[in-house]
């Protein structure tokens, strides 16, 4: 045994931030489990080797609650002293899951963060109504569709952007598999696409918006995103999973950037794809997302072509609009394979706080595509 | 529809990249499923609307091996052109599993990536050979412990850190639970620990590295590695699934860095945790990281504390090690509460290109830390 014994943590300030985790299994594996977490979360170290001090009292993670909900499913609350995960999002995410992200059984379904931890955040610099105002839109919710497919040139592609938004679409994106290909290199298609977006405006009286990728190698994702706010996108679209989600706080955070940021769920499967593992949609599409400062988690609705429930997609709204100190609402993106018969049952759902991607539904709707959007804005107005 | 008829995506090489994913349900399902992954991480378009045309018969994935290998398991491979993923890490992560991550029973296997691909990719900057330079110990593993738990003060880091070296460790690496907080400063931290190392070398002739946690905010990551080289830290630690790949990659791309990395599993259970869903071993721990340009995985060796399989490390070893261009092979690294017993064991799995990472087993094993340290380090000559 070779720790001090003098060990004490100086200047815990007795603020604590809580995780509720999901466990399945028997209530004794649960007990087993949430131990396990308590300790693996934060000293990761035999307990019988720390001497008696506030370390072992304090730094370990507390159980707050442990509450069989039945079918062999426990939730189980553990706080943790804000002082260990710092003002870094990182070893935040780092201490609510971390290694136990290799436990089977174990989901990460609700976080509560006091207000001196919020506190290092700005999350969402626009929210919802901020959207609503920045496409001047205030009593619907917003209509989205992606430029593609991959492989067409730019000029093909800001034909697209320009025919979607002259037809009265709100936000324009790129694919997310557009990215900075031989066939469509990111300096060239942003400012052809954002002028197409903008020629379109002035003819149609509207205020659309590009929302580039800017989803790139670590040290091009803020160069991107600059160079995209002064090629004239109104928006901008990244996928946390593929770049980390401290990346997206990055450019939400950046003052000369200053755009709405559509997350893309690419990659965010392996996050929530399970009851068994990984995060509820509350705390991944929501709450970590609002901590990075993401405008709108895009995400794959319930009865599309994904296999995902209700409960998710309410599991999301609610986490995007939970209150969090004074963090904004995220405005949910639901998208997947929705189509036009759809229109009244995401509106009753998601109100007028939302925006509503169509991809392949938009296009198969008739031959022409600024029609075709006309169509499905008249739906929602 | 609305795609231009003259649709024809010029300038394409032919050569083309391979993932193999295993597709657990019956071989009607795997066909499905094969049809729908070769066109959503491409098009992610009604292909009844594309033009006849080199974007639909080259672009969208290929189908190249159907497999059944029984038990409702069918491996499938599907090729795609190295142009949609051009000299990104970012993309080819995004095309080999994007939003596939969200679809059950689809498991990314395997990459087969050409030359022209790889290319882009310098791979670890040390490897196998190269760590065994840097610590000057050429016919062993490695051995490797973290300095732990937090919640100490950087003094009692240091000298825990004094001690291991002293002993003979040959790598001594921050707990991934070190950040940047209130009780352990990342600046005060690094230079304390590594001049801690540096003292215990010049004692015992011995040349033992200390490798700094850099998973950080996403503008600070490039700025902590600089300074822990210029601390005197002879490698460093990163978590990638909290960061992203490619952040790994920028820090192992830059030449004022220039240490071998050490790549932490934090998180990472939620692409690797599964045989239904995410990645294999081979792939993520083994294949993705070479690309990203770590020098060395750390992960849960079967066995230890957490549930994974012999099958897993092995498939880590082979995606290690596997010829990939001209990128270095990496040395594994298995932790997970390893114990004195199992040294023989490990090695004879390993052999002398690993990294044997002993945490809690390391101190229990006796009250002086230095002592216990000269023991392992005895069993491994």
């Amino acid at each position: 045994m070779t720790l001090p014994t003098d060990l004490f943590v100086p200047n815990l300030s007795g603020d604590r931030f809580e995780v509720q985790y999901r466990i399945t299994g028997s209530e004794e594996e649960a007990w087993g489990k949430a131990r396990n977490i308590a300790v693996e979360q934060t000293v990761e170290f035999p307990v019988h080797l720390i001497p008696d001090s506030n370390l072992l009292t304090e730094i370990v993670g507390q159980l707050e609650a442990f509450t069989p909900v039945g079918e062999g499913v426990t939730m189980v609350t553990i706080s943790y002293p804000v002082e260990i995960v710092g003002a870094e999002l990182t070893q935040l995410i780092n201490v609510v899951q971390g290694l136990t992200s290799l436990i089977d059984g174990v989901r990460v379904e609700a976080l509560a963060l006091p207000r001196s931890l919020l506190a290092h955040y700005r999350g969402p610099r626009f929210g919802s109504a901020g959207w609503h105002d920045a496409v001047q839109v205030w009593d619907r919710p917003l209509l989205c569709t992606a430029i593609k497919p991959m492989g067409l040139t730019n000029p093909q592609l800001a034909d697209m952007a320009y025919r979607c938004a002259l037809g009265g679409i709100d936000i324009v994106k790129d694919d997310h598999g557009l990215a900075d290909q031989p066939f469509s290199r990111f300096e060239e298609r942003v400012p052809v696409c954002a002028e197409a977006v903008a020629r379109a405006n002035a003819e149609a009286g509207r205020h659309a918006v590009y929302a580039p990728n800017i989803t790139a190698p670590a040290d091009q994702i803020l160069s991107r995103a600059r160079f995209a706010r002064e090629a004239g996108a109104g928006a901008l679209l990244i996928a946390p999973a593929i770049v980390g989600f401290d990346a997206v706080r990055m450019v939400a955070d950046d003052d000369r950037v200053a755009l709405p940021i559509l997350s893309h769920p690419t990659l965010s499967g392996n996050f929530v794809g399970s009851e068994r593992r990984g995060f509820s949609y509350y705390v991944y599409y929501g709450q970590l997302h609002r901590l990075a400062g993401a405008d709108s988690p895009i995400f794959v609705n319930h009865g599309g072509r994904f296999p995902t429930t209700r409960a998710d997609s309410e599991g999301l709204l609610a986490g995007c609009t939970v209150p969090m100190g004074d963090l904004k609402p995220a405005m949910p993106c639901p998208g997947g394979g929705m189509t036009l018969e759809r229109i009244d049952e995401l509106r009753d759902m998601y109100g007028s706080d939302a925006i509503l991607l169509f991809g392949g539904g938009l296009h198969s709707a008739g031959d022409d595509l600024t029609e075709n959007v006309r169509t499905f804005v008249q739906m929602l107005e």
